[in-house]
C-alpha cells in the first residue's frame, strides 16, 4: 500500500493526484490489474473529472455547495455535516484499471482528491492488485 | 464470497456492518489485497462515514431526504422511486484496502449499509481478493 | 481489458450493458474474483439499478435533472457543466463480484451506462481480476 499526503488550501478544493497515483502504479510492478485509491477521512472524498478547463472544478464545487449548503441547519455539533454529506455523494474510493504497467484514464480525466472541510493535511491510500506478467 | 444478512428497522437507516466485514476479511486468509462490499438491491446502498457522533448519520439521512423527497411526484407505480435515486447517489459498492490481513479504515470511519425502503431483511456480499503471503 | 462501445441516442439516457459485461466476464476465464466496469469520459458514468420497470430509469434521470439543471448558470464555456456534475454524483466505475465464472447481480439489478451529454459514441472498459480455479 502506498500512502500519499495532500495539503489542502481552502475549505473546499479539488486537488489533482493523478501523478502520485500513476507513480504508485509504476512502483508496484503490477502490469495487468486494478488500482484502488482510498480516502480514510469522513469529510473528504475522491473523484474522477476533467483535467482541462479549471472552470469545471469550480462548477462542480459550487453546485455541490448549492445542493448541500454549509450553513444548512444540521444537528451535528461540530458544524461540518455538509462536508460529511458531500463525501457520501462523491464517495471515498475510485477503482481504476491498470494495463501494461500504467493507469488507464480517459484523455480528459484526472483523479482528484476532494476536500470539503479544509484546509488540512490529508492522507490517500493506493493499492494495486493484479499480475506482474 | 461471504453473504451477510442485515435486518433494518425503519424506512431509512444506516446500519454499521464494519464488524461483519472485518470478520469476513479475517476468514478469507488474504493478507494483502482489497475487499469489495456489494449490495444486491436497488433501493439500498453502502457508504463509508463517521462512526462517532450518531447525529452525523441523522444529518446524512435527513439531507438526502431533502434532496430526494419520498413524496416527490414520480412515475414508477410502486411509489419508491426516491429510494432508487438515493441508492444511485450513494452507490452499491465500496472497495476497501486489506493490509496484514485486516481492513484498513480511517480512525473515524465505519462501513454502513444504507436502507432507503425498509424495514426489510437485506443481503450484503463481501469478496476479498489478493495474496495470502 | 475488454473495450465495449455504446451508442447513445439522446442527451441523457441509461443504457443497459449487463449482457456485454457478462460476456466479458465469461471470456476472461476468471472463476472467483471481481469485475471493474470503468467509464473513461467526464460527462457520463455507470450505475447499478432496476432492470424491470422503465419508469425507474425515467424517474432517476428526471430527478437528477431537477437536482442539477442543464440550464443552471455555470462558468464552464462548453455549457455542459451539469453533465460533469451528474457524472461525479453517479461515479465512473462500479465494482462487481464474480462467482463460478459469472457476474453476481441482484435479481432486479442491471448495470447501466449513464449518458449525460449525448448523443455520442462512448467507450466502457471492463477488467476482471481473480483466480481461474
Amino acid at each position: 500500500m502506498t500512502v500519499l499526503s495532500v495539503q489542502t488550501a481552502s475549505r473546499c478544493q479539488l486537488v489533482s493526484i493523478t501523478e502520485q497515483v500513476s507513480r504508485a502504479v509504476e512502483q508496484s510492478g503490477i502490469k495487468q490489474g486494478i488500482c484502488v485509491v482510498y480516502v480514510p477521512h469522513t469529510t473528504a472524498g475522491v473523484m474522477i473529472n476533467e483535467n482541462a478547463d479549471p472552470d469545471v472544478r469550480h462548477d462542480i464545487l459550487s453546485h455541490l455547495e448549492r445542493m448541500v449548503p454549509f450553513e444548512c441547519s444540521f444537528r451535528h455539533v461540530e458544524g461540518n455535516s455538509a462536508a460529511h454529506i458531500k463525501s457520501v455523494l462523491v464517495g471515498h474510493s475510485v477503482t481504476l484499471i491498470v494495463e501494461k504497467g500504467a493507469l488507464v484514464l480517459g484523455r480528459w480525466q484526472d483523479v482528484y482528491f476532494a476536500e470539503f472541510d479544509g484546509p488540512r493535511r490529508r492522507l490517500v491510500y493506493v493499492r494495486v492488485v493484479g499480475s506482474p506478467g
